[in-house]
């Protein structure tokens, strides 16, 4: 029987001390660190982890951050959607976000050529350069061949990049794929638009790419999912697990609810009747912003494996 | 000046009349009715019409009324997940959905070979059955040709079901075309890699579908976007209407938080800034659950277009 | 077992029809039409029937329903908050509220002396007249004798408001008492202190108002439960079920989550380890905007009551 | 012009250094950090410190955090439910609660004599115990005077505790007065009661202790509100401050929305539109679960002010 314990400061505190206390604490810092202990025991299980995001957290700073745990081994596959690719490239070519405001005027943004993405901002001609670095790169595969899948073309434009901070550059040195089930859904589609209408031939082949995430884990291995935001990338992963008999540990962090049935604010209960989760397995579900929550749990994490030698 | 006005019951209101007493009641009832006011305005301004929907929705209820809507003349355009696919066609064959609980045991229902979507259940034996219909329809459109758009795929298997209540057979009769960025993310896409295992030069051209949904409207035409819940649904649609000049007119429903920054939370204000809604449209957005709003609304429209004579 | 069943439109399709469709739709839309049964089971099985509110609910056009029902005696016990006395009092006064904008410029509005609730204006002005009938009220209360429990001071009130819309002038009606476990929290508190400033032995007796909360119903008696958004009202009403043997049905209407352990979205399940609600009643939580859901439900419930004479 | 910055992991990073890092992140973190910057500028611009907090809060181990912070200076006046109160007292007389699980069998839970707060446990026995605490203390109050105002009872309690984890142990010792605008809604609400049988001229003067929470700051002082959670404790800090001129500084710290027009939910911009919030304050909303935020931010703000002297 584990009891709840009053929180305390100490003078110099870091993160993984306060992350053990608010194991103690109650309500959403208890997941929180069952979160923690759930993603250590994956990687001391020797787990294929699987870790899926929405792009507005490559929009906000936690983008370095998968970098770097990518970096680190604690990632063997990546999925998510497009914008997330789109704004690593952005990134990596030295393009800047703002940090702005929920409340902004809107049309005021607009008519500057700023888009905005909750309180983060992004210029229109960051865009706009995205389109002529796109060209080229689709030109380079092109002259390699005709018929590409897009983990393939990620991990291409990965090993282009030259920085430490980006993920698609960490991923392709690690041999990390990097999945996306709707890669048109987004300014990279429409240059792949672009590019076709001038080589028909040219083809993306999601369907081979399935086979890829299906291949890419078997019935054999244990697997794990550290989930961030919903999304098809959540459902993704899970699917390709499911496939292959269900997922061992799974941290989901959301703020989707599940009263209205979507994916997104599906539990990890409810995924135990599909059997996307194992019934035995080590499960949990954390409320709240994954701008938050994720660095602490993932810097417990860390601190954790390090001491034990482990990374 | 809008002046707040207490609400009444009198015995046999209408679901048109409530509504527009809802409109005088605060809240989210205001913009329930603001919802269906734009709604009107959509289809009086002759608006190319977009409905984005997430897949639970098709595992529900409304899936019929999607038909009927789709059959009615009020949608152009479909955008949804995967999943809204696979379920129309297990209904259209004869599938039968549970009412269910949200708070059931999960591993019980696992080892019944029930899978939970909030509080329906899907039987694993209807996905077996899917299995079964999958193949012929992929060896018939194999023998026509080997290179198809998610689009064209849904057309072909939409004509040959024999159901009124389908979104995909009532699709295929008005010329709706149904879009779906992610066609692999589900049942569906496990059965194109099944397929493309044993026929090589089987290609799903999402690309090419991504040129058909930008070419489904242009600059010129008005455009209307009604969107239930979140997801890549949402946020292709508008991606194609923001490649034409943006909307006109919008309506979103959804439970998700702009706090976070995500697309299923974003609001038609923060569309604003990247263009996506014109400036001076008219947009609204209902908080809480399509189930229940949606029909509202949409009923709430059907009788108003009746009344007028333009149904 | 019921199966999920597709919803149709039919022209001139009325509240209760719908209502009874959305039980076989799915999610939020199942538990609005389990509120629906869960209420007229209470009022058949002859149960004391408690309502709670928020303030907020007073301000929107939800008031003159809460009268309406309290008219035709559905309502036993109220429960509120302070704010939800105040408005009702002003708008028995003639007071008018406006339908504003949920993104105002809110240092605007505090310069032209608009307050803002949501999507819903009060003016200043509103609270200075309430202070000039504040004082008579009170006065007059004093001449009658010194201690008074807030619902004493609500009934009184309540007779002089010539009002049908009026909560506390039907309430006052149909002898339905009002309690206010924070009576202070408001403007009416602050008109309180100043008479007691003059009039030290002016008592406001919360306790007293406690046992007429605890003698309101008993052991014997069936209990039934309507709560509509979090605060102290739900818990007020809950607590003095709960010492006298708990609820038999319960319907919870709230947006509130459950996840971080608060009262507001304490979930019926959690009542019941409390025994707050007893383990075998009916209890439905519905998640959503009240605006919506609460007339839904009660027009449903008011049609069928009356159906069967039971009006 | 602040540019998102990627998140790094050092070695044995400090929550104070992760807080400052997180400021550069995106969406709620970054409010996170500008909630930090907000209560050092309450703190060094001389305000009067208001916190308020929900009763939940106090069942977890939030409660010694809230001690602590009182000891240490950082708050003038205290506002919370009436369940902060009891809980306070039971976990000074050494009641332990236990940590449970938010997917617990509530009616089991039941049967064992355990009550569930989210996923916290409190026993039965406990509030059996607690009502032995209550008597004696209230038979010493009346034997001092017959009428008490609420303040003035936590205040006698707090100075007979001996736990320095206690709430009402460190404000009596501090001279911070505990208010609670519900007195009576809660276990406490319930000894009150009984005691007022056998002692009819027992008065727990509500009505004054409105004066004494408005006459705890004035026109001319400044005035910082944390608020944590929504219910009246929020609101009734914010009135008293109302009442003086309004709030100079404001964090808010909630997991309720804005569109339900609810006070829980209501945003610092609404309070604007009032007064509340003076129209140049600083005034931050941080959307999540205060049991993690809240250390984050105020760990945060102890290490800078200890770092200049200021603790």
């Amino acid at each position: 029987m584990k009891i709840v314990k009053d929180l305390k400061w100490k003078k110099g505190i870091n993160v993984n001390e306060l992350v053990n206390s608010l194991g103690n604490v109650g309500f959403q810092s208890i997941e929180l660190e069952k979160a923690k202990e759930t993603i250590i025991k994956m990687k001391k299980d020797g787990c294929k982890i699987y870790l899926t995001y929405t792009s507005n957290m490559v929009t906000s700073g936690l983008r370095g951050f998968f970098a770097q745990i990518i970096k680190l081994g604690l990632v063997d596959v990546v999925v998510t959607t497009v914008g997330g690719i789109e704004e690593d490239i952005m990134k990596a070519h030295k393009e800047e976000f703002v940090i702005g405001d929920f409340n902004s005027d809107d049309v005021e943004l607009y008519e500057k050529g700023v888009n905005r993405v909750g309180n983060l901002f992004i210029r229109s001609e960051s865009y706009a350069k995205f389109e002529d670095l796109m060209r080229p790169y689709l030109k380079e595969l092109y002259s390699i061949k005709k018929r590409w899948t897009p983990s393939e073309i990620f991990l291409e434009i990965g090993k282009t990049l030259e920085d430490e901070d980006s993920i698609l550059f960490q991923a392709a040195k690690k041999n990390v794929p990097i999945f996306c089930p709707a890669v048109t859904d987004g300014s990279f589609g429409f240059h792949l638009f672009m590019f076709q209408q001038d080589h028909e031939d040219f083809i993306v082949d999601v369907v081979k790419d399935f086979q890829n995430i299906l291949f890419s884990t078997s019935q054999d291995e244990k697997k794990g999912l550290i989930s961030l935001g919903g999304s098809i990338s959540k459902h993704h992963a899970i699917l390709a697990c499911l496939l292959n008999g269900g997922i061992d540990y799974a941290v989901y962090m959301t703020t989707a609810r599940y009263s209205s049935g979507s994916m997104s604010g599906a539990t990890t209960n409810e995924a135990k009747s599909w059997g996307k989760i194992k019934d035995d397995s080590d499960a949990v579900t954390v409320i709240g912003d994954a701008s938050i929550n994720f660095p602490l749990v993932m810097i417990s994490v860390l601190e954790e494996l390090d001491k034990e030698g482990m990374l």
